[in-house]
């Protein structure tokens, strides 16, 4: 049970900062370093319905009882206001006070979920994140961004609230099935386009092993994440610049996931928005490597989608687009790549204003059967 | 039109701080000012339907045309998440994105869904309080707190947000019934009392001129308000310790607010509660002057309740204060006074541990016919 410690320095925090402990296997170890850590503060665990299944809340509390809410059903599909009242309803009963500690266990829902939850209690209660999936381990269990769909939107509610510690355990990621596994790995992918050519080489030379889920290379590609998306995040803690990297395949990503009905998942729609972001660079003069091929490349061997499913109209995708959160006067801004490895700044901006109907020819290339 | 300048120092916020603009009959000229002061920002207005019926809103925007969400019911009983989800989804109908700026015109229900709707809505927008209510002048509209309420009890929700800046123009005081107006200068009396002597005195010195509405008495009040809740803000922004002053009178008042079933305006029930705090200081030995009967005189002549009022029992009251949100193993703490103008500190605490029998001992005290 080697583990690894990285700390991420928040400027904007009062604590300063706070730790990612990456290691394997220890889940079941857990819970007493938690009591040690916390010892004046109750907990309550936010989880959902297939970590139960899967046996990783008994893993974790060893028949302990803790006051806890599970989500069910699972995902995306509960990231909603309305689970956030009821989390919040649940501790009220549970009598807990500004004193509770709230430990998340699971993917981006529980993360976002139980974070959203803690930052709305009260005034704000700490979150101990214990992400359980690929794309919560590399992406959304760290920075502290929170997210939480409307009625009528996705992430309409969210709040910045950083975690007071990250325990990323890898061998959880045991426990999912290929499609979720292989799509969390697009996050990856997205690290090592913005901001490590060396790292983006080495997802290329290990692709086997990371399909396999070699227990070393899982370890390797948790810390790089980590570290990549903790330098970008000690930057700019509340994205006001440069965090806005992180955002690279995501806005035609959000659209497309959005206008699926969320039949892709996060990671599958951020692979097609990496691409598209790829065929924006090159209508716009951004090109002078083979980066879109090198992509697109590691994308499929992930066995991602890279073209937009049929059913999903232009003039959805558009309107989804005008509607995005970080939309200035009605259409948002693309990060676009300068190279493998670096994200182009212009004017110090890291999000830029694309011509719509660039996008549109875009949309229109990624459609056609 | 002259106007008083305060600047709060927060040192959590990115910003660093944010001025209170003290003056009077300024609302009509405000919109081009906060438009000036935040160019690059899109404008959305929660108000309530007594500033809609008081023609506040219209002096205010003089016929410009801003999104807006008028809370109505206006009042404690829509301080309620589900107001909170009805202010976002306004926001997102009118296609407003992070560039939003929250003007929350109104008194304290106003302040907090506008404040705790900025603080959620797309990960943070900022809000600017522009408050009209004796309270809301005095305590609410400063120092970043929002409260909302669950179905289950109050301010179960909430974030620290602070304001973008808050606008003060006493001038909109005249609009509220006598009432409303005493029981929010009940704040200003918790504010002499724990801070500052010789504020009490002037309070005492020009209760005539208070009560009816001077314009430059009014300044001098929210200015003198204002001054001494920034200062403590600036200290203890996140009430870690010493900004636990400013709950003087406040735990035994939420309790009889709440088991008044809100029949009993915020500011009567803290005057309630300071009178309890002070017959909990002789009950403690914490003697010497003639505080208490200055404090009692004082509320009286500003028509304010200074005992238990029948029909809220004992049992009640003690089971509300066991669920107080700052209890600490179900009871919680009391800010008591040293001397007029001095809280007591001991062991660096500002709120102190009280023996129940005592409290009981003053609730019997304070409710005998």
């Amino acid at each position: 049970m080697a583990q690894q410690v990285l700390n991420v320095t928040v400027p904007a925090m009062a604590e300063g900062s706070y730790p990612i402990v990456i290691g394997s296997d220890f889940l079941q170890s857990l819970w007493p370093e938690i009591e040690r850590q916390w010892p004046q503060r109750r907990a309550f665990v936010v989880t959902d319905a297939n970590l139960v299944r899967a046996g990783l809340l008994d893993r974790l509390l060893a028949g302990t009882d803790v006051p806890r809410y599970v989500i069910d059903p699972p995902g995306e599909v509960s990231k909603h206001i309305h689970t956030a009242s009821a989390i919040v309803e649940a501790m009220e009963r549970a009598f807990l006070g500004r004193d509770t500690l709230l430990v998340a266990l699971g993917g981006g829902t529980v993360g976002d979920m139980g974070g959203f939850a803690a930052a709305i209690y009260k005034r704000g209660v700490p979150v101990v994140q214990i992400p359980t999936t690929t794309v919560a381990q590399a992406d959304s269990s760290i920075g502290g961004k929170t997210g939480v769909d409307s009625t009528l939107s996705k992430n309409a509610y969210g709040c910045f609230w950083h975690p007071a510690a990250v325990y990323i355990d890898t061998e959880t990621l045991r426990t999912l099935d290929e499609r979720q596994y292989c799509a969390g790995l697009v996050e990856s992918v997205k690290h090592a386009a913005i901001a490590d050519a060396a790292f983006f080489g080495y997802l290329e030379d290990h692709i086997d092993a990371i399909l396999a889920r070699d227990t070393d290379v899982l370890e390797h590609l948790a810390y790089e994440n980590c570290r990549i998306k903790a330098a970008v995040v000690a930057e700019d803690p509340t994205e006001k610049n440069k965090r806005r990297i992180l955002n690279y395949g995501h806005t035609l990503g959000h659209a497309v996931e959005s206008a699926s009905g969320f039949a892709l998942l996060h990671g599958q729609a951020v692979a097609i928005g990496m691409i598209a972001a790829g065929h924006l660079e090159q209508a716009m003069g951004l090109v002078g490597d083979d980066r879109l091929e090198r992509i697109c490349r590691l994308l499929e061997k992930l066995g991602q989608p890279t073209r937009i499913p049929p059913g999903i109209s232009k003039a959805t995708l558009i309107d989804l687009l005008k509607r995005d959160k970080k939309a200035v006067r009605q259409w948002p801004r693309f990060v676009l790549l300068e190279q493998l490895g670096r994200t182009w700044c212009k004017d110090n901006q890291w999000a830029h204003e694309v011509r719509p109907d660039l996008v549109e020819a875009v949309i229109d290339r990624m459609t056609a059967s």
